[in-house]
């Protein structure tokens, strides 16, 4: 691939101790800002900074197609992701309310919707017209796959460059629930039983058809657990990839990836395959409804800052969760300590 | 009591079901946002609007003294309560920073610091010196349990009549983790024992004393279950009071309450001992480590938003939340609707 992952660092675990010590001197029985705490000290690893900052978020969402929805596996028309560019580019959709809320930069790019968008203020980087259906011949060619990590690591950079602080990223593609299970399949060996549900609203007995067609997918296109490019190629997805190309970015550049649900988190689980490394500069937000989550964060080795019941998808678990991190950096600048109040230990 | 509890109008059910119906239209596969989408639905039911408002909030840290910390009860020695009380009004503590986070008017009030604070920006509502120690004589008087309530109810109107739309109540007080504890063996019927924990940070040596402490106190000052003035008098503490007095002005103007850590939510089980729609106009905002809180949450029927494993008091779980319960307002107010946003269902 073009860009250097073998750039990714350790995190700084000096820096970490420094901040753990710190925190032990604000004016607070020590321990009892509980995760706050941790995560204070997690940013201050991925950054170096003794007071890392983590405002402006910079929010992107990858929106493309899937082929495998002519299988009848999701419980929307495919037209709907393009209805959802727009909705975005006029800021009427959840992730536009809550990257508001949080004062994000925010875009959103076509990098494989299966129609052509002619509206302003898209990042046009279309691959191709949605991915094939899976179940008939592999998802993608590799090089679109390599193409789609790329132009997600160039957006996540760009983001960076414009000066956010910490990544949020989001996804939109009608059906990408199905890709990312049968991705998740793959690489936790589980029986795609205990990782398909409901998606964004189907019945139980599209469940099971689901489950069906992703079981056959995988019979028919047997990606190789080991290469992470070749799960994307069989049975991924471009918006997928793109998510896992800016999450790379993130940790090359020391920047806080916000990680939101269940598709955001198999780009997470993709990412740290490629490079191990990327996942310690990872932040899991929230706990989505679907079953594979939980499972997926396991892997990641992650335990979510909330559990809300969400599974909207778009980066809005992680935009909700914004406020808690900032929260964290918030504690560590602001507070005062014993010594500065002249309080007793 | 000076204060009519009686005028506790029941929940707007109807503008509970209008805006649920109205949730089911806004540009998102329905229920994806779980219980942000309830969060919506109770703001709207207890403040009549369809479109709830919460910012700006308002905190009230009410502190007070105990007797009882000269059994030897708590990890810091009294005279921190007045420092801490310095450290808010020179805007250091834990919930200086989080007010400031989430725009918040924020006061500090004495309503029974056991010494003088002659520094300026305090609310002066001294009701006495601290409490009496309980382990050999009742806590307060009757009186003065009212008084506590009335100045809780007092400051919670001003509150909300300079303009706060929701209500963050907090607390400071050395020691009282164990009053708190006392009131919930007696409204749980639950032995001490799986009660109380380490507070602020104890020795399970003196957890063990500490238990002994309020097993003592229960058996010499033995509260009367169903009197809430009763309890609070034998085994109370001035600052509990003051918060549930503020959680009963709360609900009788329809402005929702939130509710933060284990001591606050005895206040808020008093207050819905007092009169049972009040707790109607709670939310629950984060779980503490506390052991029994998880009792004191389940007797008030609430299911907390965050389990970050926080142990604070002073608001600051609830002061973290409040950025979710504001997302669950915009959610409402600035989404597009399948129709507007032209999206097929």
């Amino acid at each position: 691939m073009s860009f250097a992952v073998a750039e990714i660092q350790p995190l700084n675990k000096e820096m970490g101790q420094t901040v753990r010590e710190y925190i032990d001197t604000l004016t607070k029985p020590p321990g009892s800002l509980g995760r706050l705490e941790e995560m204070a000290i997690q940013l201050a690893e991925i950054t170096s900074e003794a007071f890392p900052v983590v405002s402006p978020p910079g929010v992107i969402v990858f929106a493309a197609d899937h082929g495998v929805v002519e299988e009848g596996v999701s419980a929307f028309p495919q037209e709907v992701t393009v209805q959802m560019v727009m909705n975005f580019l006029n800021r009427g959709a959840a992730i536009n309310v809550f990257s508001r809320q949080i004062g994000a930069a925010f875009e959103v790019v076509d990098i494989g919707v299966a129609a052509d968008i002619e509206a302003g203020g898209v990042v046009k980087r279309k691959i191709r017209y949605g991915t094939a259906n899976f179940c008939k011949q592999d998802a993608l060619k590799r090089e679109e796959v390599e193409k789609a990590i790329s132009v997600g690591y160039e957006r996540a950079e760009n983001m960076i460059q414009q000066g956010s602080k910490c990544l949020i990223l989001g996804e939109m593609g009608i059906g990408n629930t199905t890709p990312s299970s049968a991705i998740l399949a793959v690489l936790s060996g589980q029986d795609v039983s205990v990782l398909v549900g409901q998606g964004t609203g189907i019945t139980s007995e599209k469940i099971i058809h689901k489950q069906e067609v992703i079981t056959l997918a995988l019979k028919e296109r047997k990606p190789n657990r080991n290469d992470p490019i070749d799960i994307l190629t069989k049975v991924g997805g471009l918006e997928i990839a793109g998510m896992t190309g800016a999450m790379l970015a993130g940790a090359v550049n020391r920047v806080p990836i916000l990680v939101d649900g269940f598709i955001c988190t198999i780009s997470a689980l993709l990412a740290k395959e490629i490079c191990s490394a990327a996942s310690d500069y990872m932040i899991a937000c929230h706990r989505s409804v679907e079953p594979g989550h939980k499972i997926a964060l396991q892997l990641l080795g992650k335990k979510p800052i909330l559990d809300l019941d969400m599974r909207l998808g778009e980066g809005s678990g992680a935009a909700v969760a914004f406020p808690i991190l900032q929260s964290a950096t918030l504690m560590l600048k602001e507070m005062a300590t014993f010594t500065s109040a002249g309080i007793s230990k």
